[in-house]
C-alpha cells in the first residue's frame, strides 16, 4: 500500500514558515514582501486562481496587490504596467496570470519581468540558470520546485534513480528534468509522441505526471514501489476533479503516490509565497 | 554495416558555405565577421585547439583575433578586454578557450559576453532560450549543434525516436538533449551515476556519447540499426585517439556511427565559423 503524500499537509507547514519569514523580515528590516499579480480579461478559471494567489499571500502578511487588466488592455500598457513596478522597491514579486488575450505577444511579457522580480521563474535568464546548475540565488517555476520540497519532506531521494517526467511544458516537465538531474537522478523526458511511454516508467523509480489526460498509467504501467507524482488536474466521466494517472488502480503496487485534489496544486501555491519572499530576502542581499 | 557519419566531409562543406557567406556579407553589406579568441595562460591543448580555430577563421575570410594573456592576468583585467570587445562593432563574437586559471571565476567571465556576442552559447539567457524552445535568434553551444547538422546532413530525424544522451555536462550533455527534445525525441539523460545504462541504450534508437571513457558501449550495449554519435575523444591503450564506444565492435550491429577521429570533432569547429557568421548577420537585422 502506497504512502500518500500529503500536499495540503506540506502546503500548510510550508505557509507557517512562510508566514513566520515574513514576520521576522518586518522585525529585522522593517520591510515586508510585496507581490504584484496582474491578471488581464475575465477568464473565470483566472480569475479563481489568482483570487487564490492574493487570499493566501494577504494571510502570510505578504503585501499583495492584484491588477485587473480590462481584455482589451494594448501590449504597450500592460508593458508600461510591468516597468512602473520593477521599478517599484516595495514590489519584489510580479507575476502575470497565464493566458493572455492573443493581441499581447506572451514572451515579450515574461521578458519584461526583471529576472530578480521573475516569481514564475519562466525568464530565460532563470531557466539558463537552473539548466547550468548555478549556485546563486534565481526563482525556479513553483510546480517543480513544490514537488522538490516533497521529495525532501518524505525522504525520497533523487541520486542515481531513473526518472520519467511525461510532458514537455516550460512550466512544467522541463524545470522538473533539471531539478531531478541536478540532484543526480537519470531522467527521461516524455510527451505525446513518444513511442511507449509504459516502456519508460515500467522501469522508473520517479514518476512525474504532467500530461493532462486521465488514465494516463494504470499499475501495469508501473513498477513496485514506485513515487507517483501527479501534476494534472483533469474533470473525469463523473465531473470530480482527478489527476492523470489511476489513482485507485496503482495505489497498492507504488510506494508513493500524490492524490488529486490534495497534493501538487496545494504546494504550488505555497511555493509561489515561499519564492516570494525568497525574492524579498534575496534583494536585501544583493 | 553501419553507414559512417563522416563528420570531416561535412566540415568541409559547411566551411565552404560558411566562406561564401562570408563573401557575400563582404559584398552586400562591406562588413567582415568579426572573431575574438581569448587565451589565458599556457596549456599545450588549449593552445593547440585555439590555433585551429583561429587557422580556419582565417581560411574562411573571418576577421580572427587571438588575445593570448598571460596566466597570472587578474579578472578585472580580462573583464575589461571583455568588455572592450562588447564594445566593439566589428567584433561579432567572443569566446574565452576553456580553462581558466583556477584565480580566475569562469562564471563571471561567461556571463561578461554579451549575449549576442556569445558564440559559444554558454550565456544564461541563451541556455535559458534554448531550453523554452525559443524561435528567435540566438547562439546555441556548437558540439551539440553540429550533431544537429549531422542528423539532418543524413536524414535522420528525431520525432519520436528514443533518444539516449551518455554525460550532463553544460557544454554538449544538456543542450543535446534539449535539442533533441525541441525536435520531438523522447530524451533521457544518463550519466556516472546512473544505475543501469545498457538498459536504455539497449532501447534507444540515437545515443549520443560524451562520457571521455574508453568502452562506454559495445555491441551488447546497443540496438540493431541504432545511430551512434561519439563525442569522446580518450587515448586508448596503444595510445591512438580514440571515441567512447567500442566502433569497431558495433560497426555491423548499428545503422550509424561517428569515427573518432573525424566525426564530431571537425564538426564542432565548422560549427563555432558558421555560428560567427550567423552573430554578425543577426546583428545587421537587429
Amino acid at each position: 500500500m502506497a504512502t500518500v503524500i500529503d500536499g495540503r499537509a506540506l502546503a500548510k507547514k510550508l505557509n507557517q514558515q512562510t508566514s513566520q519569514r515574513v514576520q521576522k523580515m518586518q522585525e529585522d528590516f522593517g520591510m515586508t514582501p510585496g507581490l504584484v499579480v496582474v491578471i488581464v480579461g475575465d477568464d473565470p478559471a483566472s480569475q479563481r486562481y489568482v483570487r487564490n494567489k492574493h487570499r493566501t499571500a494577504q494571510r502570510l502578511g505578504i503585501n499583495s496587490i492584484v491588477e485587473h487588466l480590462d481584455k482589451d488592455v494594448s501590449q504597450s500598457e500592460l508593458l508600461k504596467l510591468i516597468d512602473q513596478y520593477n521599478n517599484d522597491p516595495t514590489i519584489h514579486g510580479i507575476l502575470v496570470q497565464d493566458p493572455l488575450p492573443d493581441h499581447i505577444n506572451e514572451k515579450a511579457i515574461t521578458r519584461a519581468i526583471l529576472p530578480e522580480k521573475d516569481v514564475d521563474g519562466f525568464h530565460p535568464v532563470n531557466v539558463g540558470k537552473l539548466y547550468l546548475n548555478d549556485t546563486t540565488n534565481y526563482p525556479v517555476s513553483c510546480t517543480p520546485k513544490g514537488i522538490m520540497t516533497m521529495f525532501k519532506a518524505y525522504g525520497i531521494s533523487l541520486k542515481s534513480k531513473n526518472a520519467v517526467v511525461l510532458g514537455r511544458s516550460a512550466i512544467v516537465g522541463k524545470p522538473m528534468a533539471a531539478l531531478m538531474l541536478n540532484e543526480a537522478a537519470s531522467v527521461s523526458i516524455l510527451h505525446r509522441l513518444t513511442k511507449d511511454i509504459s516502456e519508460y516508467t515500467k522501469n522508473a523509480d520517479i514518476i512525474v505526471s504532467a500530461t493532462g489526460h486521465l488514465h494516463t498509467l494504470t499499475k501495469d504501467d508501473v513498477k513496485e514501489g514506485a513515487v507517483v507524482i501527479d501534476v494534472g488536474q483533469n474533470i473525469n466521466e463523473s465531473g470530480h476533479l482527478v489527476g492523470d494517472v489511476d489513482y485507485d488502480d496503482m495505489f497498492d503496487k507504488v510506494g508513493y503516490i500524490t492524490p488529486v485534489p490534495g497534493g501538487v496544486g496545494p504546494m504550488t501555491i505555497a511555493t509561489l509565497m515561499q519564492q516570494s519572499v525568497d525574492l524579498a530576502e534575496w534583494s536585501i542581499n544583493k
